[in-house]
């Protein structure tokens, strides 16, 4: 099984950015934990700044992995192109969240992305992505 | 680890109703199984179509559970009183949800108990339940 | 033929509530007289104002009788529930109203149950009933 | 007892037009059906696509005829003139649909016409003009 | 002269959740002091979670007794069905909130029952209460 | 000096329709009464409940005369083809209401055609035609 | 016959300010024309920059004179209080406008005076001001 | 103990302006009785029309006195500045209205100022300012 | 191949309109042009103000013409009984506009009649019913 | 004469993304049809599903190309930046979409680059670029 | 060079009124240093808290001054009146505020004279004014 | 002191682009032009037309040089990544734009980044950059 998690915008900033809400750890260590916890799933990781790279890397693995976590970071809210690139190809795409978007400014409560996704997972720290590890088994 | 399931209004027709969406199994089966599967943690299910009595039960486990997993159902997106429940409680809820709530109505879209959850999970049908127990671990 | 008629919130007050919006004679000599009007039909009543109990009842219902006549009174434009009831069974419901709802405050031109009835019959006072019985021969 | 049936546009392609939304038979058999179940009552009915002829229709028969039954199909959700009309006469006029306009497109969730109606009958397909006339009763 | 208060769903709680909004003592002791200053008034208490029985007893006393408090907590915002009840008994009714409901989440901004209500009074904690109380004298 | 005065839909029923709202007159003796008052003026009047009717007169006199007075009636606000009939003549128009439409139903509070008007006259009854007649002098 | 004109803010400018919109003469020399012509009525005239004392002059006059022809200028879509002096005097008011205010910035289309004036009287220019003196004889 | 009444515009006209609403007595008898009523508060009273002397008055007062009670009137809905006012100074500011401004016009629906206010009290007629006076003991 | 080409409201003035939206010369030669360019096309054209008469027209040859090319002017904006009349017919419908229509009013920025037409060609001028016959082929 | 046509985000994937929506080929074999059939015509093509990058190319050629034909994909509807680079360059540009976006999700009814296009051509498959082409002769 | 800062409702209170969005020193010894700082340049100051004589003083000053510097306060959000002094005058604006209105309450971030303003320059404090007096150099 | 100005898409082509907006001189020589004025500053200079590369950018500086100045062009209104991106560096950052934003299209006026950055500048020309840079001396 192969799964490919890919973090968007400013959350190569991770341990370091707004602390208080994300944090103060970096996201590096707890992807080897999770790559030593599920030995027998390949993890991959990609991060990028741009929505197009983004884009890219979505079309280039979603027709061959099992599966793609996505953390759009700021993207979420406003890429029409990302969320047609989850519609376009065929891997399962699941959304997740560090923090709970509800509760931030009203410009976060909507996702341009969940409706194309398999599911969300929002507001559980970095445990978001364990279930969403969780939810590929 | 003593953790209470909630299911709201019209869950108890699982596997009868609208199977297209939710599924043609019912909920009993598989809570058994997950009994079976967390056998370190006491796991209780309850079940009303009242919000009032949804909100007496959030109440009564709220302050000595160690969770409660809560599908509000149709209450989720007009019920100020249970958020109330939830804000007033001191064990962290987890919301979650069997469909993927952001494709169907646009009335849907809008959860009034995300904010004050611990996190939500939505759209990977039963198994939303099950990674609402992991997130507990 | 098996038909429940099912009143909600505060219509066990006609007569007595708001005369000049519903009346001044209450339901139940109304609903005698169509009990004698439709003998070939097995009319059946049931009035609550507890959102839970109607949806107990729906539920109870709505796999076994030819058809439902429902006023969801106030909880026409609040209850998302009620509406899940009424897709969730099998039973035909027909949504009636006595007073011309778009003529009053404007949170009643929403209704949230419409578009799960089979159709809906409103403003033609008591005498709503008596077509809504008439739309199932 | 003198009642006329006035349809709006388009509806002289039933059993044409849209075949899943409106049926398969044409309006002017069901139309001689109920002339003969109805014989006390004297039947009439006018169709026309144009806004203006629908406006001189009611205006011509709406301080004579003991009632109106009128399907205003499009104009429904956009003519203040026919709603002008149908406050400027003396007879009732009861609207009547089809389909369940509440399951369509969003624009046709909203009738002009309703609030200076009588009453509304919705969503029973050609059981619907039965129904009205019933209520004239 | 006999009055009623009623409190709605969590306010049980009070004292216990939310202490920043909502202060650190219970109802009971406060309700016994106003017994106390006013005895000239029968004064009675009700406090449920249940939208149905706040509506079951609003119908029950609001034609004999001379006034109803009524805090309706969250249902103050959604509830339909309640305000119907207001309307339709002949008793006045008071609104109180303990809260000054215009600074917390936006849709706490909207009553449903202001309008069918004698009065309301907000924002001065319990003694919102002893105001509405005096209001009657 | 050429005038025409057109009156929209239901405008013929004046004297008639809603007399709490439009008076108890109808409109030919007062204008023939403008037609005594004003001699140096050719004052003409068309009535139609037909948007096109009034489009097709609207294009017929709007070249040559010196000015339409125009009280569109239910059209005023709905109909774009009338306001692009009166951008496309060359003749001042002016809008008139004989009732103060701002006080009405919300949907009568916009007029499609005053931005393109030379101005608007509303409230006066009657009066507004005569005034609107004086802002030609 | 005693009739007073209000000029609201920046009014006194006429004739300087934004001649694009408003001409180029200013308003006194035609004020004084209009009392010429008009040599059997008694035409007041008062401008002031503030609301407090507009208010003033409309409770001051509002219960002796004929009528108050009131061009609030910029309050005229912001003023609650002097619709509120409006709805209590008992002189007829008259809202005039010079420029068209549907055809300029969005906020200059919503009028809150308008619904609690006799009528209104917009986009004649300075004639807007005679139109309004016309429409009390 | 110091409390200064503050009413805002029209306020000077109650007992004469709209009766039906604000009832037909003026505001000068119902003070005395309140001040010989809480004979050992220093019961004061400001009315002005001026938005600007509104302000000046609650900047003057209130930093030492010991409440404010203030009916804005039209202000109210409209008054970023004086709510500014109020936030800027020291002395609690008790909000209230003569009538129930929630039946009323929907602009009257929000008010600027209450979410800086201690509390609010709407729609006892004048015993809003007596309980508001009860407030501060 | 038979093509009708219908022009709604007010573009029989093409060339006398609003020139600089329009440009200067009318329909007629460039149709001509049109019947030359095309010769293996039967060409037809028809136009009205009126939308009943659009609607019959549409009836009339939709269900035998090849296609049909629809610029239905104001009407673009505010006709649901022209949609209508669209989807009933079974020849594929092009909506063509002179003007780009995204650059004018607000109200001219929402198509009724786009959802329910083969495709839309908007803002080449008169090249766009050339582009539209173009697409037939 | 010189022409490019430029493909946004994910039309990449033509002919594998969405064949229900998109259908099933791909886009360069067309491309190479139109460079034969127009031969006369300098046809290039770019895509990239980069934002920065269409607006580099954009900047690039816009001003020396003699026209440009572009797809923007998602980001018709989220990019101020692709329509300010339109409005930078001399070049006109053409707006083309392959389905219908106006029966597609809300978010797509609205093009923030239409109103600085030459014109659109929206919902004619791979026909709506060879339309295009014919646009510029 | 002549310039006047104008500081609007409240202002007066800065060093006193909420600490800790507008800082706890008062304007006056601000003002002196920037007379001393900018000594070729005629500083004057001016403070009201009424709407009026804030539009008195811009008329009064913007036909001669070089500049006008000014913070209108809560009345930024809310004064048409005062926007439309600032057109009429022929003086540059430029609007001023101490803090960043964007991070404050909704109604807080819409400016209704920005659009009539020169620039604007928002959120450094004090500062402010001496960025604004730079932009006059 | 160190401080970095980021122009955003489009902004290469400043004396190029739309020059009534923009004016006609391009960015370089101003930018030389502060080099030499202010000679204590290291001022440097970024321009990209590609989200990701701002945030990048932004990234890169953020937590070593003493301020950013920004002018985000057309993502201004559309990128939460950018807004993000300022958030979680530590250099203060100052909003800048050319033109008066409040003065264009209704989607200029909302920007997503104002709520972040230190303060904003708007509308000065090229002033604007030459504002920013004095707000940090």
């Amino acid at each position: 099984m192969k799964i490919l998690i890919i973090n968007g915008p400013n959350l190569n900033l991770l341990g370091v950015r707004e602390k208080n809400i994300y944090g103060d750890s970096s996201f590096e260590p707890f992807f080897k934990q999770m790559q030593k916890k599920y030995i027998d799933i390949t993890l991959e990781y990609f991060q990028s700044n741009s929505e197009g790279k983004l884009i890219d890397k979505i079309q280039e693995t979603g027709f061959s992995y099992d599966g793609i976590i996505l953390n759009a970071g700021g993207y979420t809210h406003t890429s029409v192109a990302i969320r047609d690139a989850i519609s376009a190809v065929t891997s399962p795409v699941v959304e997740v969240h560090i923090s709970n978007i509800q509760t931030r400014e009203e410009f976060r409560h909507t996702s341009l992305i969940s409706p194309v996704c398999k599911g969300s997972i929002v507001g559980f720290g970095f445990n978001s992505y364990r279930l969403a590890i969780e939810s590929f088994r």
